[in-house]
C-alpha cells in the first residue's frame, strides 16, 4: 500500500497541464491545495540525476496563489509573516514565513510582489486564503483577496535557462535570482520568475490563462529536446538535501519558524506590525527548545517515509521525529529532515532513527546538507 | 488514469483506523483535510446496495473537529454561520453552512454543542481553523482554537443502531437524530452521534484517543459480524439521491448557501450576529441567479465525473455544471448534482449533460431525490 489509487472527483482539481502529464506517462499524483500534483515518471534515481544534470517541466499548478490587493494590501501581507518586507521591491520574490499571535506556522510562501498594493503569495498545502480573509474581515481592511486562475509550470534544473529563453527570448537571462519579468507567450504576459522548488536552477512561470496550458507545457517540451528535457516534478531526495522545508509534513502550526530554522526569515529587532514579533520575540528570548535539521542515516536503503519515525538519543530516550526520509544515491547514505529536541540539534550528534525496516545511528547535519 | 496512483508522504495524514482498512482490503483512498479517506472495498454497486440493508464501518477521520471554547465561543461560531443557534442546546448536533461576509461558503460542517462556551465544527474539505483564527485575531475575541486529536468512525447503514448498542449499551437507542451522549468505551467516555453521511442511518463515534483506534474498529467489527457488516465509506451514488453535498466540489467559496439550496439554514429574518446575514439577504432580495438541482440522466452508464461537465439548455447554451454524477443501479438511470442558471434550475427542466463519452439529456430534479 506504498502506492494506493487515488479515489478521483471534482474535489480534486485537475491543472492546465494534467492532460499533458498523463500522455507523458505520469504515474501518480499527490494531492496538494486540493489539487494533483503530479509525481513520478520514471525512477526515483533516474530523475535525481537528471534533474541535477538536464532540465525538467514540472507541473506545479497546485502551488495556488493567494492574490492580495487593495489600499490595505501591503499591511496585510506583513501582519502576515515576521519577515520585514519595507524594502521589498516590486518585481522581487521573497521566501516568506507565515504565522500567527502565537509564533505558529501557517504556511511558507514565496511572495511575489506586483506592484505596491498588490501581491501573490505561492502557498504550500494550507488554505492561507481563509487565514487571509478572516484576519481582513475581523480587522476591516480595504483589501481584496483572492485566489486567481494562476497555473505555475516550473522549468528545473541546469540547462534551464537554455530552454526558457528559447521560449521567451533572451531577456530571461537577464532575470536574477528570485526576480521576475512580464514575457509575452502567444501575445500573452506572464509572469515569469528565477525561482522553483529545487537548488538545481531554473523558473517559475505563472501561468494566468488556464486555456493556454497544453501550448505552454508544449512549447518548452519543444524547446528542450536537444537539452534532454524531461517530465518531472519535486524530488524528495534533492528536496531534502537542499533544505526545502514541506508545509504539513516537516512543519505545521504546532512550530514556530525559529524552530523551522527560519531566523533569518524574521524580523526581531526593529519594531514590525506583524502578529507574530512579540511571541517570536519571547521565543528568541527563552530560546528554542526543538529545532530542524538534517540527518545523515547509516543505511543502505529506507523504506518510504510514511508517517514520522521516532528519533532516540544516546540512552534510547526519545528526542525528536523524523519528517521526510530518503537514500541519497549521490551521498550514499540516508538523508532525513528531522525535528530535534534541545540538546540533540547540534551538529555531529548523534542518534538513532526508528524506521519500519529497524534502526539505524545518524549523525546531525545543518541544512542545506555540505555533500 | 481514472484510478492513478496516490504518493504519500508525512503530509498527508495516516488515521488511528489506517492499519485496519488496510487489513480489510482498501482499494485506494481521497485525500480530504490533509488526511487519508480510505475508500473502496469492493465494487461501487455492492458496496451501494450493501450500505442500504445492513450495516457498514467507515474511516470518517478526515472529518477533522475545529474546537472553539472560551467566553467568546459562541460568538465567534454565530458569527461564521447564519444558521440561528440561538436556541440549539448542549448536546444536539446542527448542520450549519459556514458563510464569509460576501456569503461565500467556506465549509459546511456538522456543529456539535458540546457545553454553552464549547463548540466542535466537524469540517469538509477546507481549512476552517485558519479562517477561525484569522476571524478571532482579528477581532480580538477571547477563545481558544484548535484541532484536537478526534477521529469520527462512521457506523451506518439499517442495522447501526444494533451494532452500536452492542458496543456502547442500550443508552445507544435512546439517542435521537442530530443528538449526542458521552458513552464509555474501555472506560473511556466517547462522543456518540446519530448522524453520518449517508441516508441509511447510524452513527459517528468521535474519538478522541487515536491509540484506541484499532480496538474501537475490531469492536465494531465484532459486534457486527451477525449483522452482515462490511468496511465501507461514503458512497457517490447513495449520497447524490440523499442531497448530501460535498463541499470544494458541489460547491465552494464562488456560491452562497442560497445558492447551495441550503436556505432551510439561513436564518433572514431575526436579526444575528454574523458575518453573511446583510449579504444573504440582499441576494434572497433579489433572487438567486442559479442554484444546486439533482439530475436525473437518462443514460444506462456514465464515466468517472473527474471534472466538471457542462449542462446545456433547450438552445445548446450552456446553463450550468454537473459536478458529481454516478449512474444509479436502483433508480436505472445517471443521478447527479448540478449548478443550473435561472431559470433552468426548476423541477421538470429538460436539459442535456455534455459526459466525456457523449450528449445525454436529463431533467431537473429536487433534492434529496424521490424514489
Amino acid at each position: 500500500m506504498n502506492q494506493p489509487a487515488l479515489s478521483r472527483s471534482t474535489r480534486i482539481r485537475a491543472t492546465p497541464y494534467t492532460a499533458r502529464a498523463e500522455a507523458a506517462g505520469v504515474q501518480g499524483y499527490m494531492v496538494y491545495n486540493h489539487m494533483l500534483l503530479p509525481i513520478g515518471y520514471t525512477d526515483s534515481e533516474t530523475a535525481y540525476w537528471h534533474l541535477r544534470e538536464h532540465v525538467q517541466i514540472w507541473d506545479v499548478s497546485c502551488e495556488r496563489q493567494v492574490e492580495i490587493r487593495g489600499p490595505d494590501a501591503a499591511r496585510l501581507v506583513q501582519l502576515m509573516t515576521p519577515r520585514n518586507l519595507s524594502r521589498l521591491a516590486v518585481g522581487r520574490c521573497a521566501y516568506a514565513p507565515l504565522a500567527d499571535e502565537y509564533g505558529g506556522m501557517v504556511n511558507d510562501p514565496v511572495l511575489l510582489k506586483l506592484s505596491e498594493d498588490h501581491f501573490w503569495l505561492s502557498i504550500g498545502d494550507s488554505d492561507v486564503l481563509l487565514w487571509a480573509k478572516g484576519l481582513a474581515c475581523g480587522l476591516g481592511l480595504e483589501v481584496i483577496l483572492r485566489e486567481p486562475d494562476v497555473s505555475p509550470l516550473a522549468v528545473q534544473g541546469p540547462k534551464a535557462e537554455t530552454v526558457v529563453a528559447r521560449v521567451f527570448g533572451e531577456a530571461v537571462r537577464d532575470i536574477r535570482f528570485f526576480r521576475f519579468a512580464w514575457l509575452a507567450f502567444q501575445g500573452h504576459p506572464l509572469l515569469v520568475a528565477r525561482s522553483g522548488w529545487s537548488k538545481q536552477g531554473g523558473f517559475e512561470i505563472y501561468l494566468d490563462r488556464f486555456d493556454l496550458g497544453e501550448a505552454l507545457w508544449d512549447a518548452v517540451w519543444a524547446a528542450g529536446q536537444d537539452q534532454n528535457i524531461a517530465p518531472g516534478a519535486p524530488h524528495a531526495i534533492e528536496r531534502i538535501e537542499g533544505g526545502l522545508l514541506s508545509y504539513g509534513g516537516d512543519m505545521d502550526l504546532a512550530h514556530n519558524p525559529l524552530e523551522c530554522g527560519l531566523e533569518a526569515f524574521c524580523e526581531l529587532s526593529q519594531p514590525l506590525e506583524c502578529l507574530s514579533q512579540a511571541a517570536l520575540r519571547r521565543v528568541a528570548q527563552e530560546g528554542i527548545r526543538r529545532r530542524i535539521m538534517g540527518l545523515k542515516i547509516q543505511a543502505d536503503g529506507l523504506p518510504p517515509c510514511l508517517e514520522y519515525w521516532p528519533v532516540s538519543g544516546p540512552d534510547g530516550e526519545t528526542v525528536g521525529r523524523v519528517s521526510s526520509a530518503m537514500f541519497s544515491p549521490r551521498l550514499r547514505c540516508g538523508v532525513a529532515i528531522a525535528m530535534l529536541d534541545q540538546p540533540f540539534f547540534s551538529e555531529g550528534q548523534a542518534v538513532w532513527v526508528d524506521s519500519p525496516d529497524g534502526q539505524y545511528p545518524a549523525q546531525v547535519v545543518s541544512l542545506p546538507m555540505a555533500d
